[in-house]
């Protein structure tokens, strides 16, 4: 069930870390644990280099603007040595590696780093949602990721275009670019909510059944999870927009201004599905009970007419002596009539009452 | 249906952006690409002057006050013209382009820009909405609209009147008269939903049916919906009253106020319009509900009263060799007699419990 | 029906006053055209003299405290007079005309101007909603009101009185006194809900009908429509308390202390009017359900005690030729015997269920 | 019943001050008027001194801490007489004698005047709401109050006592005792609250009736309306903490805060009951609903067997010449066997459907 | 049952303190009196030792960082040394005592105190509320709790672990760590709850019974108050964040955000709890209508096909002599196949009416 995979994303949290001290580095998360692997982008206006990185890892060279992708987040001689090269504080490895961490910025001397949530769907339309940190230290950015699978192929080919406007800019704006494509994704993941809301929908008003109530109901638990990993998001932006932090730049905030009406527009739609997914379950409550009266009319008039009409018939069933009705020759076509008589009269009238 | 026009309004946003580069210039929407076309108004005290506009576009004449209206968004050698003409930032050429941007407003140096959703009632009275674009640039106004419909007629011919006060006034009141238009028209979509509001309390409270329901439903989410758009006028509007902006002058923020008040009204007219669309529902299911109430409690009295009715015939329709009742020769009559007694007195004791 | 009324409001607002330029002036509102009658109340410590105005309109003398009263609102040569006479703007005299403009103030630099709705119920309890325009001027208040009917008798005859504190101090005082008179009235017209919400309480406890739940529904909509006119009126009081504005005093502010505090109440008291009517809904549903349950089980116990019995009848109403019970002599009592203990034990069953 | 004492107070209010001048003095209210009664309380750290004062009032001795206490607030001159001798304003002698006045706080230049009610259980748990007036003077408090009854035992035997720490310290060390008296006797209500919210809970659970309902809804009634006079308060104690004025001490404030922590846990208190009326009110419905649905199954399953087989036994129970089965010899015993059958199979599948 | 201890902990506040002096020193709570207990940690980057406080107890070493630690919280005497040796204020001791003192932080000049609820679940998973006091004073922190049991044995371990972090740091880094391990635990308690959450749901989906509702309710109510415990925390740990007291470092805040991030989160998640407590309260209802519309439609369609066959089957079980029908050979076989006809008619019927 799809909803199995956001329900699985809080479940180690409390065991796994009490008692350790804060900025111990280890990996908390669901993921099995794997080496992590280092590629390096390094651009400037007229090239772009890719390198793998598996021997010493260096600081930024200030003659480029890099990006740093570290992949996989539980190899802590890895983190560690990232850590090191950049002069990271413990805290913020510890959040490097916590897959459970809720969104949030931290601003540093020399750094920003921000932790998100990347949320997407995979190719069997599962939502996944995987833990992502970016730092935007001096002349690039450090970008932490669980898996291989992201949503930042958008600019990278920007990156490995000569004419992309990224290419002249510096690492602040290639950090706006990543956050960009993150809260871009949060609108694939609406749109398939929408989708299921719409079809769910049409199935209350058309065909509702036991199932329609649960699909509903799941997809409303959900909302719910995913606006935790979402909401904090708008929060973070406004911040980095209010920052004086000299790494973020004028014009890259403008750029940022965007991105903060996009998350503001997604934290609104995730409210309005959460109240048209009430209203859906309204839609089904009120088509079952429309449904559940129907059949209760008709149990009513067909009980309502032929009781009646038992009653009499059991009348001339009795075995008294002395009933003179049994022995005139029409009665029996006479009690047919009143039959007939009683029964198109109680029709009538519940077709006055508009119960028919 | 009423509000397919709504729902499509959002159907490609997410796929049709995704990995773009922000900035990146290209129409977003539903509506068939097609040229634009650019007319240009220029007022002063004195003259009118209306121009089509199909060569060099130039910056405005300082001793008029211009209109520049480009009709159609989908043209984007057209719109590029424009913002080359007017040093436009790519920016904001982007949102002009697209039909999917939330209303906001921006302020640059040399000029204000204000994204809108016009809303207006068509000839079938389906509810349109329409992306519009208000750029306030010194000594005029640039106009972006999807299409030849719109709102302005009311301003336009004020403009070509010589005794409106538009005519005395700068650009800012331009911008103002444009918005203020805009704003003026969700009245009417309003009284459309309190129309169709009034209609269906009293269907549900006279008649309802099945379809009451689903229309109040339908109704309650194009509230739902309209509210994205026009919700977020107020405090761009707030915003423009406190911007220290030279373009906007003291004496048009006194009019600002006025569609201030007006915003406000219709925001709150937007959310007493869903509770009163609850509160309808609530009728509705009142109403199904006593009504349903009604139909069960004549099943109750026909079946209560004509069941043991029916048990006593039966007694005397069996077929004991023994029973001495059957040879008495008043035993019918009498018991003609108990199935009266029996029938009165329970119609009598379902009188005093107020069932019937 | 007491709603029609407040419903009546709001009907023509949109169309009326679409495309016309703002400061447009025009009479905008339900009532019939009449001219307008202007009389000038004019008092000292000593003095208190009482004119028609019926010529030329002259600006307040300044050794007196002035009252202008404009009753009538729809007659557009007079409003232009007196807006001639002491300077007033075209968007004030526009609001003064418009008995759809919600509450506001706004400060101009030698006059306060206020919108209100005064509220009272007329001889039948009806309530009444009339547009009222307030404007402190040096040295006099302008007051605008739709009608005849107002609730100022208190402070006129305030006035009148001699030793009233109203006649020793300035204009802001009257101007508060008006204010206060209208934010007064407010209680009545939430006396009136409250007897009528404490009246459908007790309905709906002892003897809930189908008019029960109409008249809980209109009440709730009065209620939603009410708070319309009346929430903005604190936010007004709110401004004025913090207005720099030399021509409202401290003094009068220490008053105007206790008008906040009234309307803050006043304001409490429509929500929780609302929460009333909502829980008696509540209590109304709750009462229709107990009393369809109640209907319910009698055919329960009716339908379960007659129902076997009647099949038992049915068995020795079969016409076998062998059926041995049919011979025996005591079959019949025996089986009369069998009746009554079934009967009996399902009474009981259901007694210990306390289904009874 | 409990709700009447509450309901009351709010009858007068309306009627009883319309068109009065703000500042006039009488009493508002419901107790019947009676004389006032003045005792004054002065001591230091030596001496406690209590007198009864029925000549002249006099303002306070500067060497002593003094309380005056007024008891009774409809004798309009013993009110007037204090007012001299203080100098206190109109506005404040009207809110000490209006019954109704809401809890508000009043810093003037040389006192801090504020307006409580005082919330108590009398000896037959009904919930009394009294009018308070404290008011903050140089050297002393003077303390307004409609009945004997009051909630300050506590203080005055704490000022008896010679190693009180009230006695070492000056009047807004007393000042604050009283109101920290009257809001720490809000959790007296508020504990019988919980008390009957948890006995209804109960009830509720085990054993519902209509009176469930009915008591679940009066105590929501009741805490909707005790919350009207409760949640003020806390903005009282935030004024009084963030106010300069130099009749109130840093010390004191330290003790203050205490008081606020008091009534913010109070206010929470009261939304959580509301909530947990509502949850009651919820498991009230739902447990009717079981109920109800307990008794249809019973109907159910009792109809759904006996009337197949009342039908099957009808059959032959019909006079048809030429019925084959009616002449076979053991007929009669194989119906039996059928009807057992039947009976037996329609539980066991009832059984399976988990209808019993 | 589990709410049992929750519920507990509110029942003595009202009664116990009043009329108490604010400051007068005395056990509030529900646990037995004990004389309390003492222990003291003293470390540095070298040394750590741990000592029973049996005599005198001093002021804090300063070449140390100290932990004093109280255990039992009913031994005024106790309390009073302690109070006493660290001159700390008399307020500050009853909140000490005071096992029912909402959470809270007060800055004194050379000392912050805090009043925490410690949440933890028992070897029987049962939810423990335990009342904490942090007193941060130069040199060391002052630990208060009620009972030997507590959650802080990582923190001591860590002192305890000659490489921990916690030796090289202050006392503000001591008293954050207690403080984190108590938000921490706060998870704890919510994964018991999500679990139960998460049983339920599946219960209420697949197998909901009387039962589950009652369980439902249990939970939320829990909800509802550990809430009031939990919530107030957040604001504490931000008033630490912004206070400029010297005795907390700018280097612990950076670990308190961490703290500020949990605790937001765990609020978030209380909420969300709340809402998903209410989703399966409607699922529960949802399904709990849908098995009784099931059981009702069995008996409609069961009814609805024998009663009219039970009435024809009357007809020919009436006397009446001259009945043409009963005397045709096959007119037996003939009704035989009408009562199959009508029979299967109408289940034809119920199928396309989707019925069964």
């Amino acid at each position: 069930m799809k909803s199995e995979n956001i329900r699985a994303i809080k479940l180690v949290r409390s065991t796994s870390k009490l008692g350790k001290a804060p900025g111990h580095i280890g990996y908390v998360g669901l993921k099995d644990r794997m080496p992590s692997r280092i590629s390096l982008f390094r651009y400037d206006k007229n090239d772009v280099m890719e390198f793998v990185v598996d021997s010493e890892i260096d600081s930024f060279d200030s003659s480029y603007c890099s990006l740093l992708n570290v992949i996989g987040i539980s190899d802590e001689s890895v983190i560690n040595d990232v850590g090191k090269a950049f002069a990271l504080n413990n805290l913020l490895l510890e959040d490097v590696m916590d897959a459970f961490q809720r969104p949030k910025i931290d601003e540093y001397e020399n750094h920003i780093f921000g932790v998100f949530k990347m949320v997407y769907l995979d190719a069997q339309r599962k939502v996944i949602i995987e833990h992502i940190a970016l730092n935007l230290v001096p002349n690039g950015v450090i970008l932490f990721q669980e898996t291989e699978e992201d949503v930042f192929d958008g600019v990278k080919s920007r990156i490995k275009n000569k004419h992309g406007r990224i290419r002249e800019r510096g690492a602040d704006y290639l950090f706006f670019a990543l956050l960009d494509a993150i809260v871009d994704n949060y609108y694939v993941v609406l749109e398939d909510y929408r989708d299921r809301l719409e079809l769910l929908e049409d199935e209350a008003h058309e065909n509702p059944t036991k199932e329609t109530a649960k699909k509903i109901q799941v997809l409303k638990k959900e909302i719910l999870r995913i606006r935790k990993w979402v909401f904090p998001v708008k929060e973070i932006i406004v911040r980095l927009l209010q920052s004086e932090h000299p790494l973020m730049s004028k014009d890259t905030k403008l750029f940022l201004r965007d991105t903060l009406d996009h998350i503001t527009e997604i934290n609104e739609d995730i409210q309005l599905y959460r109240e048209m997914a009430t209203s859906i379950m309204e839609i089904y409550m009120t088509q079952m009970s429309n449904k559940m009266n129907e059949v209760m009319k008709v149990l009513t008039v067909i009980a309502s007419i032929f009781i009646p009409l038992t009653f009499l018939a059991g009348i001339y069933g009795m075995n008294f002596e002395h009933m003179p009705e049994l022995h005139y020759k029409n009665s029996y076509f006479i009690l047919w009539g009143v039959f007939v008589a009683v029964g198109v009269g109680l029709l009538i009238f519940f077709k006055r009452k508009k119960w028919l």
